[in-house]
């Protein structure tokens, strides 16, 4: 398989059920999802990762839901299945309704559009965007 | 030139001042930026995108600034140069603060990092991201 | 430097100056635009990259300048300003108008538009498109 | 379910069902595809989305069948697989033969390969580009 | 259905059977993988994009393993499914070690993470990598 | 400005100094590029990057030169002009060659290519790279 597989809480290592708990504790949640249990096969890179998301995704300037529709534009953008999947569920849950989904994706798709014609019509970036 | 160039104000038809008109009414200010200026050269495709633009970026159930920033993440996931100096200056007009425009390039980073782990790992869809 | 600079036509050796001459043959110009003397540290992707675009882009079941706007819709949509350039220009050249140029934008945006739009909805595949 | 889902003929709004309607009298089919049942959840997008593609796939300066190609090779460089599907389909159906068909892929695989070795070496926009 | 299917040894022609025989013997395998078997479909195609890959994934100043492992690099940051599976697979058989994907996946994160941080702070390359 | 600037040393407060004194010992350099004067406005940012990548590029189960070169594909696969410039600067450093750069292009830009083949064949995922 090309794939790694997923490593349950139960076959984990003490220094990733460390980094589980601290995902379940912090997310108020029984369970892990699978991008974590797949990133177990490299214990530093999940513990990395899991560090960086817990300090990015936190309340700060923008609110913890304005940070997961902005993880999801991106994942849109990407065309992530996994992650489009796992942060609109997010993005539920922390309260994204359905009139404030359907707009995110209307910002996203506009997006995508003109920024190709600003490409395709080579278009300079004006002086007032530079000073 | 490969680039069509730009339509200023003083030369456009009637059917282009409308919309730039428009535009300028809109938005509270003077001038156009060169976006709309490069797209003057099919009336047709100027006035549609200004259309939508208008009717997607409107306060909503999102409101106008988190819309922008939303914008900003697809730009700079998007690489456009130009879109990413025109949104991040519409964003800061609407009231983007340093430490907004901060966490925004952060989480953009962080979910272009993870829809690539996600993707290399195989990672497939959890159960409870479907039912 | 990082970038390796161009090669031109009095420095190139023998093999490099074999490809330069079919390119000019081939296009009926007198000269050599930047791709190729860029490439041409590297004679055997000189050689290769030209090879195929001339077996590529030749006339056949889809016409030159058919093929040359499908090439201008892929390097907008990834952003290569290079590309965007020398492929507006030689699509110019084999006869694109204006008129043409507008609908080819017009339908590059709306594509990189809804191809996020189904991402983003996670729309399935119908059956009617698999069978 | 993360997916909103889609919306059958039966169950949608009038508002919805005039869309449907005229997607299926424009494209002279009896059936909507996923796309327009998952976008009906948002009223306001669909008519706009519709009324876009409407305007800008309609025979013009380009006939429909390049239009078409076009939108595929987007979507081919962006990996939408719901896209590909959809619009290599509605290519068929429009005239796409096999011989076409191949030269589309071969083209875009190329502009993809390119545009990256003229990223790499940092090609500069020549002059004959530029004026 | 879209997509082309597949054409097995048994039923290909002369031309499609001397490639699919070459890359056996190249690759030292028995079977083929189903991407040359789509191909298939447009002999010039499979034959310029197998001689293609047979050069410039051959040893060199490169070695295989790790051409592979950008060929996977490339695949990942595409989000191209079929690519990152058959690829890791092809690295896997050329001596990547769990540890060696491990550390390819935590590099390939951090560039697309800080191709964006780049873009988004719009950060001007130094005069040292000019010069 | 809708760019941020650059912090220079001589401005940065002590902890943004701490980051730039690390990253010349570690690099062994006397200067810092520009990407580290951009991030230095986001201290936490700047710092989580610097300690990400420092952990990421140290060698190990790959050396420096591969994972840097593996940086430089995807940048170039992302059009990230800044990202391509310094990154394939840092690896000339660590002793790529003229002939390894060669090599790398030819690999980026046949991974490009053939990703948009197999999206655009619809390749399934062979059983062989499943199990």
């Amino acid at each position: 398989m090309t794939s790694p597989g997923l490593i349950e809480y139960k076959d984990a290592s003490p220094e990733v059920r460390a980094v589980y708990d601290d995902i379940m504790a912090t997310r108020k949640t029984d369970w892990i999802n699978n991008f974590w249990k797949a990133l177990a096969h490299d214990p530093a890179t999940l513990k990395r990762t899991w560090e960086d998301i817990k300090q990015i995704m936190a309340p700060g300037a923008l609110d913890p839901l304005t940070k997961e529709m902005i993880y999801v534009a991106v994942s849109v953008s990407n065309q992530c299945g996994y992650c489009i999947a796992s942060h609109t569920a997010a993005a539920r849950k922390k309260g994204m309704t359905d009139a404030m989904f359907h707009e995110l994706m209307a910002v996203v798709g506009m997006a995508n559009e003109t920024n190709r014609l600003a490409a395709g019509y080579q278009v300079e970036i004006d002086e007032q965007f530079r000073s």
